[in-house]
Formats: structure tokens, sequence, C-alpha cells
């Protein structure tokens, strides 16, 4: 049997079985809040989509409305952008693991932040491409140490998160972004921009798409977190040389995203005011971020840090001394509330000693309580 | 650049382009009839189906009530099945690239009938298999020549669409399907039973699955022809320890299928009689696959052969003499009527003088009408 089948677990798919009890506090999911999505407005968008044409085979490159309409607010967000430099994918998962088979041959290096978003580690691992983490600090990668990989790995292809991080909540400053893009210009290196929670800011201003900077950064956008991760629509920002190969492999991965999903989603754009819709969003995760940050310091032990994330949906924690956090999540589970543990986020020498918070699907109230029964499972 | 980005051209791609003015009678698609589609009713499940649950992420192997609904129809059809041992995938067409994900390793080998359907070709080339043809008749594959080419190439996979082939509409034998089977338990050979036409029959009795006789077979089923393609839903039934494996590819393809579409495909199961209106389905492609071979004698020259399928889509065509049917093409649509040359179904050597018809998306009168004027452009 090949390589491929020594790809033993999935962490993220066995965590997900940790919030089945109805009891469990859970701050283990990447999910966003189910009570917060606009029912009412999808499924008046579904109605009016479904058609003989939304239900036929289409294009592979993906509905040109949808595609006008995602273009004109990324434009709008400062990053010039057509319906014809943008591929629908499903999900901005599908996006990564287009790019992976397109880029990658085994054996290829990817340089990473660490930890980060570990279903990228997992594609990465399935192409059997080598992972190279480059060091950063909480204003994200840190371009010294990026140049320096570059030089010694000369690494295909680099994957970030640059806006609040998985698992981290870090982002990447502006004047980063501009070095990590010249060095990507300088050395022919694809940089994957993965922004699924960039819209999602609690505080401060937007800093620029890396994507602005360079034609080498390949942009990916997500539907799940603004809108509804049900219906598997992401997209893909890329140079038109490159966004060819990727229908091709996009035609061999599913011939082509749902048309009816795909339909709604521009019915939805067209009749709705999603800007006002994630206006919504942050006000309630603004919410949920501060319950979690004022009720982590009396629950965390002396020595705990944790990040102040502007925005997503992550708070990375650290603990002090020499604690495994994988063995204190059945301690944790116990006193029915649930976490991540940090290691599987890395792709070389984990800090066992992390964990990861999401905030989003957990009233105040609910997140309060949460912080205080890991308090006393940490106790 | 990789291998991957020498893959220059996809012509089922390319081909979709030649359907769109409106005067040109198209028997170049391999899609449904979008006037048979069944839209109020699937409008209703759609309806019913949105809900907080539907439009959040779900578990990657699938929805249960809808794979209970799609083990159940296995089962009533002859394939004994659990819902266990479904992974739902966003379409066949994925189901075929997970597995080739899975199985394949750079240099493998993929048996195949010849010609065959040109996505799979795809799909194998761009994993960077070798593929080898098995002769066949009109009654399939011959099981004596797959025994040659196993004993000589030793290939890990055999790709086959055994009811009602794409291009050729063949029909593999319950007797070959034992042998075939027979065969790959004796080698260890995994077989891959493309089924997206099986319940499209016009004439005679069903042939048993090919996957009835032997855990080898990995059977792909598919909504898309006997409900609706527009929701990118198929199945693959496979052995638990390979499901498994299958399970996290798939999580690294797309995370899971549109949680909405599998719900308002469970719900459509739950309350319309699908049976019924395959019935209704296989009335109107029969008559349209009549129109076509009773117009075809006295449009084709003297020395054309053409199959005579039972069911499923297509009718293929070999013209006597030395003629390349891709140098037709440009006539042919100078007569306002689009077919697909044979070339690109073929993996090695090309028949250059097969086209393939497809008789499902025009009325009877269009196609007499279509025939007449290929008989034109041949003329």
């Amino acid at each position: 049997m090949p390589r491929k089948l020594a790809v033993a677990s999935s962490p993220v798919r066995d965590l997900l079985a940790l919030v089945n009890r109805p009891e469990v506090i859970s701050f283990a999911g990447g999910l966003p809040a189910p009570e917060l999505f606009d029912v009412d407005a999808l499924r008046a968008a579904f109605d009016k989509a479904v058609s003989r044409r939304s239900l036929q085979y289409a294009p592979t490159e993906g509905d040109l409305d949808l595609r006008g309409h995602v273009a004109a607010r990324l434009t709008a967000r400062g990053l010039p952008t057509g319906a014809a430099d943008l591929l629908v994918t499903t999900g901005s998962q599908q996006a990564l693991t287009l790019l992976v088979t397109a880029l990658l041959e085994p054996g290829a290096v990817v340089a990473v932040e660490e930890p980060t978003y570990l279903a990228a580690l997992q594609a990465f691992q399935l192409a059997g491409a080598r992972v190279v983490p480059v060091a950063g600090d909480e204003h994200g990668m840190d371009p010294a140490a990026l140049a320096e990989v570059v030089e010694r790995e000369r690494p295909e292809l680099l994957y970030l998160v640059p806006t609040f991080a998985n698992p981290t909540g870090r982002t990447l400053t502006a004047a980063r972004r501009r070095e990590i893009a010249a060095l990507a210009d300088r050395h022919g290196l694809w940089v994957v921009e993965d922004d699924p929670y960039g819209e999602l800011r609690y505080r401060g201003e937007p800093e620029p798409a890396l994507a602005t900077f360079s034609e080498r950064v390949l942009y990916l956008g997500s539907f799940s977190k603004i809108g509804a991760p049900g219906l598997r629509l992401g997209w893909l920002r890329a140079p038109a040389e490159l966004l060819r190969t990727l229908v091709i492999v996009k035609q061999a991965a599913d011939l082509h995203t749902s048309t009816i999903d795909q339909a709604a989603a521009a019915v939805y754009l067209a009749d709705n005011d999603l800007d006002a819709h994630v206006r919504g969003l942050c006000a309630a995760y603004r919410e949920r971020r501060d319950a979690m940050l004022s009720a982590l310091p009396s629950a965390l032990p002396e020595g705990a840090r944790w990040s102040d994330p502007d925005g997503g949906m992550f708070v990375w924690v650290t603990l002090p001394g020499d604690v495994d956090t994988a063995e204190l999540l059945p301690k944790a589970l116990a006193q029915d509330v649930a976490f991540v543990p940090g290691a599987p986020f890395f792709a070389t020498v984990p800090d066992r000693s992390a964990l990861r918070l999401s905030f989003t699907t957990n009233t105040v109230a609910d997140i309060a309580e949460g912080v205080r029964r890991l308090g006393i499972a940490l106790g």
C-alpha cells in the first residue's frame, strides 16, 4: 500500500467527537455561532435560486454572478479583483488542496508559521511535502527568519494565515507583509494567504491583504465564517496562468462546486447587506472574546500566558511548567469543558503546554462558566 | 514547475463551449435533461432542509439520513449496503480522485477499458499513473485479456463503467462480472465500479453490480443522472479500512460535502418516490434513444457502425475509412450540430474515426433534425 495510507489519524475529526455531550461547554471547535446564521435570508435565497439552470452541471471556474460579488467585496476591502481572477472552490480547504496538487511534488518544501492550521499541515503531509517552520512572535512571522529559511531550504511555498491566525489569533503587521511579499517576489516563492477570518475584526484598523503587495501571493477567502460553512463555498485569487492549471486540477477533484449553493450565495449577496451582517457578527464575537479574556486571569495558574486577538475566533494559551495539555484534556472533560491541545498545530517540535480556546459558539455566561470549569481542571 | 503543470488541456471543458450557440443541436454533452428535473420537489426539499444545523460544518463521512436512504436503495437493487459502508462525496468525480489519492503512487499502473470516461483518464494522468488498456467487445471488457494484463503489468487498480459505459453505451455481462471479480480477489486488485447510469435502463433486466461479487470492488454512485447534478452528490461504497483512509483524504480535499445539499437530498428521498421519477426519466430517454437509433441509418455513410445501448446516455459511432472526427467537428458545427470526437476517450492509441453522441438533452424532433444535419456534415 502506498505511503499515503500511513496517514494515521485526523486530530480535527477526532476532536469533533468531544463536543457532542450537551452538558460540555466546548471551546474546542472552530465553528461559527449557528444562532447568528442568517437562516431566513438564506432560505429565501435558496428558494429563489433553485431552477433548471442551478440544478444542472456548470463551468468549473464557478458562478459568474457569485464571482462578481466576491470580486467587488475584495476590491472594496482594498484588493483590486475582477471576477476572472477568481476560482470558486468547495470551501477554502479545497483551494488549499488544489494548490498543493498543482504546485508541490513529493519532497517539496513548504514553509509555515508554527503553530498553524492543522488541516493545512495534513494537506502538505498527504502530498509528501516537507514542512519547515519559520520563527515569529506576537506580530506574526519574522521576515528575517523567513529570509534565512528561504536561503537554506528553498521552499516552493509559504503558507500563512496572516490575519487572526488559527490557532494563535496573531496578525502580521503591514510592514512585515511588505517585507514577506518582497521576499516572495525576489525568490519566486509562492505564498498562500489563507484569510477566512479577516473580516471578523473587533478592534483596530484592517491591515492590507498580503496579496496587495505581490502577484506571488495566492489569496484564499471563504463564505464559512461570514455566511455559513454548510454551503462549502470558498474562492481563490491567483494569476491567470496558475488559475488555468487550477481549473484543470479542480475538474478532476469535483468537476465544479455545487451549482445551487453558488447560485443561492449569489442571490443572498445581491438581496442582502453582508457587511451589515458581518458587523452584527463582530459585535457578538467581540463580547464573547472580551468575556473570555476577562475570565482567564482568575482561572489560569500564575505564569500562564495567552494571546489578545484583535479578531477571529481563537485565544492561544500557554501554561507554565512541564505540563502536557493532551493529558489535561480528560480532566477538563470530566469538568464538562473542552479545548484543543496545542501539539497538533505544530509541524515539528510541539509545545505541549499550549492549548487553543475558541470563543465564538458560547454565550457570555457560558464562557464565564466554561473558563471557571477550566480553572478547576487545571487546579 | 512540477510535472502536474504539464497537463495542458481539458477536452470536456473545452467542449462545453460548443453547446452555447442556441441554434446548435448538441449531442456533445453528457448532461441530464433539465426539463425533466423535479424542480418543485427539490425546491420544497431545500426549503425544508435549510436550518441552523444544515448551514453548519458537518462530519466528513456525510449526512447519516442521506447515507441511510442511499444504502436502502442499493440494497433494494441487490447490493447489500449499510449507511456505515458509504462515504458521501462531492459528486462521484470526487470519489474517483479520492481513490486515486489513497491508492496510487506516481508510476502505478491502472487498467481501463478503452475507450473510457475521459475525466477518469485525466485523474489518473494527474496522479502520474500509467494507464494500460484492456481489450473488450460489445459485451464489455474481456476477462481473458484482463488476466493477461494483470499478469504482465501488475496494475494496482482497474477502472470500469460496467453498465451503459461512457462513451460506448456497452454493458458487461454477468458472467464476465463474476470472472473479473474473481480475478480481482485472486490478485488483490482494486476495482472501481463507476455506476452513474445503472438505473437508466430502457430494455432488458438489470445485471448484478460488480461489487456484489467481491470486496475488492469499490462502488461509485451519483445523484447527478437520477436527480440533479447541480447538487454535486455522489457516494462511495468501500470496505471499512479503506473508508477510514478515504475519510482522511476527503477531509484534506474539502472537509465535507455541502451540508445543505446533503440535507435537501435526504428530505427529497424521504418525501418523494425517486423510483417513480427514474421510471419517468427512462420513458423519456428511451424515446430519445429510439429516435436517434432510427435516424442514424439514413444519415451515416455506408459502412458506419454504432452501438445499440440498453440504457444510459450515449451512442458510440465508428465511421468507415480514413476519417478524423476531430476534423469533422467544425463541419458539423457549420451545420449547427455538435458531437464529441472519439480520440480523447482513448488512453493509448486513439480511434480517430469514432465519435460520441448523447441523446438525453434533445427532443425527439430535434434528435431527428440533428442527425439529419450530421448526415449533411458527413456527406
